[in-house]
């Protein structure tokens, strides 16, 4: 290694992580060393915080600094609904639309046998001891529209079926601004399977 | 935001890094929640170490932990050679063809006129004070074969004449390995004007 050690063990640091090969992590390191000292000592203190301060709600299995989430602690949203997701991304991504005021539940994860993931395996059973409450109604399936996510869908179907709610899944499509042109066949297909009347 | 706050601020300070979008950001936010406490205080510890523990080298200007950095340390080196380049970068790249064994100079930059650049804002006064000694005899310019890369050797081999040193430049060529059908005319008039006899 030609470089100070140092530096060698920041490339090494960042290489680390996802789709961060070792030349980015060689730019990625000497953009450190031209940040200014106390921007530098900033970013170090929130990888710490990050893993210190940070941990999964009680209720919703959301990452979290405070316990309920701050989601959970919402009382104005509305009980009836639950949607559960993959991920905390997901959640994200769903407020993002702004069309749902329910509570969500994270399973940090899909059941994936490929990848030996089971049931046990992600947060299923935190999901379970929260549809004993009357107020739940309905369960939102959002999990993600490929085979692990369906599998996961599927199994929760199944699964919570003696709670006796309603249970749903998102749709699935043609996305906004795409192209039938270049729609795959299967979600031409669901498209087709979805269709709803024009009122 | 729908990010906890200790996220964010993460996400944020992997965003300010070059190449990396929001989105990128958050993969790797997430990524750092899911590494182990130990590697992530390490690489916390790398982020800082980096800004403070290491400097220019007084000789060469490299960046180092030690000073004079090793490379000047090393008396095995041949001292009548200085290869003048232009990143810390370029130096690693030069090391890594085991075929150069003088001393470096690292300008860190190149005169550029157009980013407000001058001679004086890059460290040509410090390769300048080295020139006095007897030993050197050859300059070698490195510089990236740019605009500013070639500017600044010209810029250096007019201001060293008067040390009477053989001043040389790198060759332009066609990359070993790459195709004539692709080359640029600049590359390939290069390639021609360097043609050498086959002996």
């Amino acid at each position: 290694m030609y470089y100070p050690e140092p530096i060698a063990k920041l490339i090494d640091a960042f290489s680390r992580l996802p789709g961060i090969g070792p030349k980015t992590a060689g730019r990625l390191a000497f953009q450190v060393l031209r940040m200014k000292e106390d921007d530098v000592v900033d970013f170090a203190k929130s990888l710490v915080n990050v893993k210190r301060n940070l941990h999964y709600c009680s209720v919703c299995c959301n990452i979290t600094d405070i316990d309920p989430c701050r989601i959970c602690q919402d009382k104005s949203r509305d009980g009836s609904v639950i949607c559960v997701i993959q991920e905390p991304k997901d959640l994200v991504a769903m407020e993002r639309t702004k069309e749902f005021n329910g509570y969500y539940h994270v399973l940090h994860g899909a059941i994936s046998p490929m990848e030996g993931i089971g049931p046990d395996e992600i947060y299923i059973a935190e999901l379970l001891k929260r549809l004993g409450d009357d107020k739940v109604q309905e369960l939102i399936l959002a999990t993600n529209p490929n085979i692990e996510g369906e599998a996961t869908a599927m199994y929760l179907s199944r699964l919570v079926k003696p709670f006796g709610l309603k249970v749903t899944r998102i749709a699935h499509g043609l996305p906004v601004g795409g192209d039938l042109e270049y729609a795959d066949e299967v979600t031409l297909t669901k498209a087709l399977e979805g269709r709803r009347e024009l009122s």
